[in-house]
């Protein structure tokens, strides 16, 4: 398939007026899937959204909901009247509950939450236990699950029955609900049906822990190359799974927020928010970045006098304060990347820092020649070139070290490093910067 | 399962002279699988990820290399002796040669296709057909086919024999070996023997072509609810498929080679790179933002008669080129994002656009009021708070419009905007808000 959607992008809004129902768009309402479907939602500006919003059949809103990011959802969930909802909920199950829990209004949680019974009531109930970033928050509940004495003939009876996505192994738990082992359905038809099943099971196979990192565990899965591994509770219990489909989601998710972070937003953005909502939240981000500006202003200030007399060094600034703000930038990708992957640890920390050190020593003496002879042969001024020189060098070397340094310190306090990394980063090779600089033309060229 | 890694580098390192074979070294060693030996062999610093490479047994050595990052693989390949290769390449196949042919010398290359049979060359050069960003270039060749009249009996025959990961569904072909349908491997073993597979065949299955590019076939794959769907190249002939691993990789690289180009650097980035090499490929990096950066220093040296009279604007510089940097790059990682997933089009750029303007236009007018008169109460100038206002409203509104429009070109251009828009953006807000406050500064203060 080549892509579809740009041209259903251009379909509906060419046909903006979607009541006189053209017919390219009743046919993609029709042909598209739920993924697809959402992610066309998100792309339509305001209007042309709810108009096709409201064309969508009641029985498939639900799954659009749930594979639309945040922002754009709930922009649809607030133009939907109180009284549909309860058409809506008629299949919601608690894994569609605990996706959307976030967008919908308590009252409408607590609605969703009575249309469930007993047993989605329990594992809305039980998956709420663990935050958000536990992947105990995220389990499915559509497990093969076998006593430990079974045998083949179980099993074949078993998947006779039923098998859900992503089903390569059945499980095998022990009287206590314990998972012990799990068996790869490909083998059963080989063998003869009184065979046990712990016989073929396989060996080191990967569990996961209910209160591990929900990134992390989407890593173990995708690696396994098994479509979904076992979540078991903090006693040994086996309490759901986590297939491919799912993991693969987490794992898109935290990259988009590390992506969507390093610019002060986070991953359920809308691309067409409302102009007032979506100021509002980057407002916040221009203000402490205002407010880190100022400093760097109020140290500038602090060499006023010397401004005045060599205004090259006004004309010169902005190439200081660049070159160190990029410099740290390359060393805190690098190290943020190395947290996220758990390859940065305190062990080779110390290392690390030695090495990019170096790297910015290399790259500070290198630079700092360039720089320096253009700004001499740009301002006829030797000296200056000396001093812009030796800026340069400094606020490399200092950006190296902020840039091992700051991401290792707001990991360590749970803070997410690509989200305030990079300004903390700025606001130290601007002061660095500008300090050495203005000092060192203050010592030198007045 | 909790993260061994960070356990795993700690152990390592604090056991640097592998030789004395630690107990917890060699243990690592026999238990880890390739993943974790990948990942940990990077996590080293070059002396002990050398010594730790040489204690792994031969026969796993391919594999751990073709799950490494390729710049630290590279320092094991060109580490590993020539007479070592051939027991390396015993193995080898068509796919992992694709995976590792960018990091083997070219004579490397060579003797592994000449250790392959028939069928592996040809599956290689097949897949060198197409560029790596696409979709054929990765597939794999592990499917369960049978003619399009076969019968359960011959379904059930064939997963008996052999049953590959994420195999979920048998495909179907033509006689002339066009793809034409799938069947779910789950309802085989309900029916009788007699019944045509395309009887229970799906339908709206989806199909790959090979020319498709590789993140957006990834996405198909994982959003499909399948372990893999079928590729089929330009004839609609069957040639392979993308199993939720591989789009699972296929993914993971792109939003890593997107996180890392926002600093210059690629995915391939070693943590311990050689500090030459490392110093060398972030120096043009370097050398690119100096040149935008000087850029930014020539035009404020169009008004060095000004600033030497209000010195106060060479204060405020840095405020108006970091709101407007920062604004922009809103803007930029919004709209980088919607492209990737195909949500930003022709179709609706104008309205997101106009978006944009509105939201930049209003939190210009609020900053601007803001650091109005901050910078009139700082230096008692109301004029000065006037210049600064109108200087940041512009500048904001700017790089807004600059945000919506670099990506967007630059995608056109097949550039990728997430490495070189950042600079691009910079630059244009350096020298719109430069010129902006030092122009109006020159016209109201001086």
């Amino acid at each position: 398939m080549s892509d579809p959607l740009p041209d259903l992008i251009e379909e509906v809004i060419s046909h903006s007026e979607l009541n006189d129902t053209g017919i390219g768009v009743s046919e993609i309402i029709a042909q598209a899937d739920e993924d697809e479907m959402a992610l066309l939602l998100e792309s339509l500006p305001i209007e042309e959204r709810l108009s096709l919003w409201q064309t969508i059949p009641d029985h498939k809103k639900l799954d659009v909901l749930i594979e639309m990011r945040g922002d754009a959802r709930e922009v649809l969930i607030s133009a939907t009247e109180a009284t549909k909802w309860d058409k809506l909920f008629v299949d919601i199950d608690a894994e569609n509950l605990l996706e959307l829990a976030d967008s919908l209004p308590e009252a409408l949680v607590d609605r969703a939450y009575s249309a469930m019974d007993r047993i989605q009531r329990k594992y809305f109930t039980d998956a709420n236990q663990y935050p958000e970033d536990q992947v105990g928050h995220w389990i499915t509940h559509d497990i093969l699950v076998l006593p430990h004495n079974a045998r083949v003939r179980d099993g074949i009876r078993l998947i006779r029955r039923e098998m859900p996505r992503h089903t390569d192994t059945i499980f095998l738990i022990n009287r206590s609900g314990h998972f012990s082992e799990a068996v790869p359905i490909a083998k059963l038809y080989a063998l003869a049906e009184h065979i046990p099943l712990v016989d073929i099971a396989l060996e080191d196979f990967t569990v996961i822990n209910a209160i591990d990192e929900g990134q992390i565990a989407a890593k173990e899965v995708l690696f396994s190359n098994y479509g979904a591994l076992p979540v078991v509770d903090e006693n040994r219990k086996l309490i759901g799974r986590i297939d491919v489909t799912t993991a693969s989601e987490l794992n898109q998710e935290y990259y988009e927020r590390q992506l969507m972070a390093s610019a002060g937003m986070d991953e359920n953005e809308d691309l067409f928010a409302p102009v007032r909502k979506s100021a509002k939240g980057r407002a916040i981000w221009l203000g402490i970045n205002l407010l880190t500006a100022f400093l760097a202003s109020a140290f500038i200030s602090m060499f006023e006098a010397t401004l005045q007399q060599v205004v090259a060094l006004a004309v010169l600034m902005p190439v200081v304060a660049s070159m160190g703000g990029i410099a740290g930038s390359q060393t805190l990708t690098l190290i943020i990347r190395g947290l996220a992957l758990k390859q940065v640890t305190p062990a080779n920390m110390r290392i690390l820092l030695a090495k990019e050190v170096k790297v910015g020593g290399l790259n500070g003496v290198i630079w700092a020649i360039v720089i320096g002879i253009v700004a001499f042969a740009w301002f006829s001024d030797p000296l200056l070139g000396v001093v812009i020189a030796i800026a340069i060098f400094l606020n490399i070397v200092a950006a190296a070290i902020a840039g091992v340094f700051i991401p290792i310190i707001l990991d360590k306090l749970k803070i997410d490093p690509a989200l305030s990394g990079s300004v903390i980063l700025t606001t130290v090779t601007d002061v660095v910067g500008f300090v050495a600089f203005l000092g060192l033309g203050t010592l030198l060229l007045v």
